[in-house]
């Protein structure tokens, strides 16, 4: 294993030690229990917008606490779920007095532990709603998951609905908005490598020095079909056409397009790949109007990529431009 | 070769599509011959801030123009320097009559054709200055290189020679600055693997399994030393101790620490990195004041590091908290 790490059980502690340090003025870093709140947190009066999962997926979700985004992550170790006291903890750090939001990725042990920490935390009156990200059109189930899993329309929700309780929307506003984006955002992804964790010391799985994973999860679960390596533009509509087809995405939409690096794929070839996403949407008559593109939600080292295409009216585009000030995603402050 | 790519040699022209598509406007690129222009260059009376070099490290040149930092960037091809038809025609595009600095990394070829460029530009009486970053500490000279080679410095300098710009500092006064960047700063880099260019086909160099090398270029070049892997707190030393000796930099001194991915290593890594360089920085009395954590000078997938220390007066810090609006870059605008 060829890691810039010491320990492999010390990795998510001295990794935080060092976002403490990186950015004291913007967020705090609890150690125990473990989670990452904005410096000003609880904001009175705003509702906190709470998020987490396991590591490895960096700069999601530590990343995007701050101002216009997270008030909070919880990150469990490496592609493991955050824990109930986490979250409890965490919670009790970013409630306002006007409630909290959990963003969950659809995992079944992330969507376990924060049902049982937003039931703790309504048992002491904190007011918590929860909304599960589930885009990935590649599968129906998975190995860690009961439906579709939740990938990269994460990112942009947190990013929408953090930019809306910024701008003091309440709870139940905030809520349908989180829902608006959930049911319209889908998500497909590829690799070309596998990644290793740390602490199991040898990559998750093999692929063959000629063939890629088309439907892989960002931890490495199985997709829809190994094959040979094609060019990338097939690879492309290989990802896309099935992301249209499932809303469906239609003429006249308008839609943020987020390319994904899941860690190992450098940014000469997501362009590359936004290139001919931006042609086959076209055909399709879709206009897109915004786009993040970039490493934003990793699978460690992994190489390959992913697409998000999100459906938006003018509120959430308002909402995506708004300013936000996070580690992970800075612009407008 | 494992590659989101289609045939290698449209990896450039694809991805600058791309860039173009993606950035619309912030960015103009031209193609024939290719540079990256900010898409209101030139902007009268001010000096146009220009770089360029090999592609491959991005978002390092291309990434880093906008409003606050480059006028415009001049991608050669992967790992080779751009001509002077391009840096001169770039040049045409980004003066707006105050002068134009050249800031270049210390590559034989990147110095002779962006020196032609230079004399071209001059003859057509356009003020032309160029400043040369060499602030790699690991080797004296190099396999493409007499004398160090430029590497995370000139990231820094982009930043805080575009801000002054911006800002309207006339020519000489921007040119001092460029220098007083270029004579404080120094870097050391390492690899855990290579990368592998498109058009070759396979990888740069080999390293074993269980082997890094210190004080690796950006392109491969050898370093200092090949060895066992080492935990990271070993190799943090490694790279840090030479650098903070060089300058030297001494107790009392506020510095920019900057600590990058070669592409491959990701962000939980680099902020493990960045906690043992802070402890270190304070064994040796310096202020870290300002820090940049990420893949922002890359060498394609290659996994590895490296870290960059500025020396730093009132001003820089000014500079390097101004306004920038860039694809790689952005904040406060």
């Amino acid at each position: 294993m060829k890691k810039l790490i010491n320990n492999p059980e010390d990795v998510l502690r001295e990794a935080l030690q060092g976002i403490e340090i990186a950015h004291a003025g913007l967020v705090k870093v609890h150690f125990d229990p473990v989670y990452i709140a904005r410096a000003d947190a609880p904001v009175a009066g705003k509702v906190g917008i709470l998020s987490g999962g396991g590591s490895g997926h960096e700069p999601m979700h530590g990343g995007f606490v701050g101002p216009g985004m997270l008030d909070a992550a919880c990150p469990g170790a490496v592609f493991t779920s955050p824990t109930p006291d986490q979250i409890l903890e965490a919670t009790h750090a970013v409630d306002g007095g006007a409630g909290v939001l959990y963003i969950v990725k659809n995992y079944t042990g992330d969507i376990l532990n924060f049902e049982m920490a937003a039931d703790l935390a309504r048992a002491e009156d904190i007011q918590v709603e929860m909304v599960v990200v589930s885009d990935d059109v590649a599968v129906e189930n998975s190995l860690y998951t009961a439906g579709r899993r939740g990938v990269g329309t994460t990112v942009l929700m947190e990013k929408i609905v953090g930019a809306a309780a910024e701008a003091r929307w309440p709870l139940g506003k905030i809520v349908a908005l989180a829902e608006r984006v959930r049911d319209n955002g889908r998500s497909m992804g590829m690799a070309l490598t596998s990644c290793t964790v740390p602490h199991a010391g040898k990559p998750t799985f093999n692929l063959p020095e000629d063939e890629m994973e088309i439907g892989i999860g960002i931890h490495g679960e199985p997709g829809r079909v190994r094959m040979k390596l094609k060019p990338a533009d097939e690879i492309v509509e290989m990802l896309l056409e099935p992301v249209i087809k499932d809303l469906p995405f239609q003429a006249g939409d308008n839609v943020i397009m987020f390319v994904n690096s899941l860690g190992g794929t450098p940014l000469i070839e997501l362009y590359l790949i936004y290139r001919k996403a931006c042609e086959i949407a076209a055909r399709h008559g879709l206009r897109v109007v915004r786009n993040l593109i970039g490493p934003y939600m990793t699978s460690l080292e992994m190489a390959g990529a992913s697409i998000t295409l999100l459906k938006v009216d003018g509120d959430m585009v308002s909402l995506w431009d708004a300013p936000v000030k996070t580690a992970g995603l800075r612009w407008g402050v």
